[in-house]
């Protein structure tokens, strides 16, 4: 980690970077597949985040990039909690902290301590779920359903079946707690959740708050 | 339809049948692979529900089978319901009844009404589903975990996803109605959910509620 004096100038200057599976994704908006991506392009200053074992092991031989794995402190967490979903949480200091992707991610946080969470597939996954059981159960989620009804058609059993347990488990969680969502399926969300907000940089909050932290 | 006498002397003597896409279940409490079954082997009168399309159109043109799709009220369920769930609906005239299998489905019945029904995955199917998201996300699911601590182990985090939301959406819609398991994962389901039961029996029961009522 560079010297505090360093790092304030560069926390201005330099970039953040969440490397999943699929994309680069940086602070400033870009995002760049991870086949197509080409480390001589930036020689700045780059902390970054790696879910993505291959890259994150490529990273670690350049000098620009600052890997924050080392930065994070466990036992706050657990070991085998991904770093993605780690940071999200870093960036909350009371919330319920919704990440939907590929997986959604529900974690506790209070008071800067985190309860816990659980995991639920993600909507994309969910349909195949249900395709891979029966093509009876291959039909498209309608996401506008109310959920004060239950269901008397396949469509919306199946939507609501995606939908309401996570959605009323979420609002028993968080009671008098914020609820912050992030990742690509959170517009899908923010209707269903009463009082939920979007913040899209949730990752990278929770990465300048480690590199203030260590500054 | 047999007449009246004929039907209360053969639903003592005659066999039930539900035909799956794996097993022909019969009330005598035989299962044989749709593969090995050989129609003439029986020649008793049965009653059948079937959600096997080639099987229900093999066993019409036989005199001794009796198909009951065609003295279910659909009006009370909806078109595409699956003809076992709305055996199992029958069975009860107030309860949730849950149907545990390759996927779980949820319904409300009150005064003999169904009020309607929802559908999530499968135990196994939502672990194929965790694993197909990413091979850290392949962890068996712990069945025995304290759903009053949110997780803070991933192979907790995974199973109290696939169980809490459900079991507690379960409890929410059912308040003051007996919640009723079947199917193979019942035994799951069962300690989770405060006063329920389980009936192995409930698809049996909703056929022999048919036959009586056109008897």
């Amino acid at each position: 980690m560079p010297s505090k004096r360093q790092n304030g100038r560069l926390l201005n200057s330099s970039l953040l970077c969440d490397v999943g599976n699929t994309n680069f994704s940086f602070s400033d908006g870009k995002k760049i597949s991870v086949e197509h991506f080409n480390i001589s392009s930036l020689d700045e200053r780059v902390y970054y985040i790696s879910v993505n074992h291959y890259w994150e092991k490529r990273l670690e031989g350049e000098e620009n990039w600052v890997n924050l794995r080392s930065y994070i402190d466990f036992e706050k967490y657990y070991d085998s909690m991904g770093i993605d979903r780690i940071m999200c949480c870093e960036a909350v200091e009371d919330g319920v902290v919704v990440d939907a992707g590929s997986a959604i991610t529900v974690d506790v946080i209070k008071r800067g301590h985190h309860e816990g969470g659980f995991i639920v597939p993600g909507f994309k996954a969910m349909r195949k779920c249900f395709k891979d059981i029966s093509p009876r159960l291959d039909v498209s989620f309608n996401f506008d359903l109310d959920l004060a009804r239950i269901p008397r058609n396949t469509e919306d059993a199946l939507s609501y079946g995606a939908i309401a347990p996570l959605v009323s488990h979420i609002a028993s969680l968080s009671k008098a707690l914020p609820v912050i969502l992030t990742g690509g399926d959170a517009q899908i969300l923010l209707p269903l959740i009463p009082n939920a907000v979007i913040d899209t940089e949730l990752v990278f909050k929770g990465m300048k708050k480690i590199i203030q932290g260590q500054a």
